[in-house]
């Protein structure tokens, strides 16, 4: 049926204002739920109003939590912040296993064309966090693009001032990635930070 | 986080039971979900208990309905049935925008492996639509497969006897595909049902 029966139409239209999700994978999303038992749909729809309901902002970085702090923020070092534009760079952030600091969430960067400017993200709350945990270093995990960079400049002439170190994630070729598609952009900054091995 | 905070990552476990959802895209639709607003959040909750609750089987096809009979039963020429396997079968044969006809869901098929025999499938429904509605033609949509072909072959003798005309969809060589890649059934099948042109 292209136009299906009510409900099931309008769990379609739910499913597909999914991000990267088409017509027929919303129905397929929406077949899967009338399939399965009752239990299980109102323990779905229980989880979305509980996620939506529970979590909040993470009073310290700004990341999603389920209490007044997050998990990361309750326990570990507080002296190093890594600054990052979205919650979900922190999940990718934290595949790297090693890295013990805590982070910060601007919730965007400096966007001119978007008409965000420095007072539309976090950066104050970053400044008082650096002065009241007597932070050492903060680490620019901005992304690699334009307003990513500028954000990144910004942030680093405010804190200097302040003492704190501040460094930027290294930019390169990725790790078994080939050479001969690597872009140019992305080789001369390789290129410029060479290091002796 | 590899884990992440209890409400998120329960919700981002229903979405991974989805069809097809890994790990990533169910944290994508989690973030989208957190992201978005308490009243859209709520919305898609309420439309998967709705889905699950008002969805249930049209009295005559078995057809996925929000009400007695579906819409197609409701407005469609009960003297032609297209027998199909699945509910979503249907949804692939209403792209044919030219079928008049109705539809009888078997809810599988006959598959001695799965422990399915003819009376676990909806063929006696079937058999009673025929006398009840005088159907002319039943044309059987089941898949391409062995088992199919079987369900096929079984339910065609049952109705012969009472009459019915009995067809099935032809099978042959896809529009658009390569003869090249084609597989020896199908084109066994599509040499056998040749036609002049």
């Amino acid at each position: 049926m292209s136009d299906f029966e009510e409900p099931i139409q309008r769990l379609i239209e739910y499913f597909r204002a999914l991000p990267g999700v088409g017509q027929k994978t919303a129905q397929r999303y929406a077949f899967y739920i009338i399939e399965n038992s009752k239990d299980k749909a109102e323990n779905f729809a229980k989880a979305i109003v509980d996620a939506k309901q529970k979590v909040r902002l993470c009073r310290e970085c700004g990341n999603y939590s389920a209490g007044d702090l997050c998990k990361i923020c309750e326990r570990r070092n507080p002296k190093i912040v890594c600054v990052v534009q979205e919650p979900k760079d922190i999940v990718a952030m934290e595949k790297v296993k090693t890295f013990e600091g805590v982070y910060h969430v601007l919730f965007g960067c400096i966007n001119p064309l978007e008409n965000k400017g420095p007072n539309d993200i976090r950066i104050k709350e970053l400044l008082s966090r650096v002065q009241k945990n007597g932070v050492q270093e903060v680490i620019m995990a901005t992304n690699p693009d334009v307003e990513g960079e500028a954000t990144a400049m910004y942030i680093a002439k405010l804190l200097k001032p302040m003492g704190v170190k501040v460094t930027r994630l290294a930019q390169g070729i990725s790790i078994g990635s080939d050479i001969e598609f690597a872009d140019e952009v992305t080789l001369e900054k390789a290129l410029k930070s060479r290091q002796e091995i």
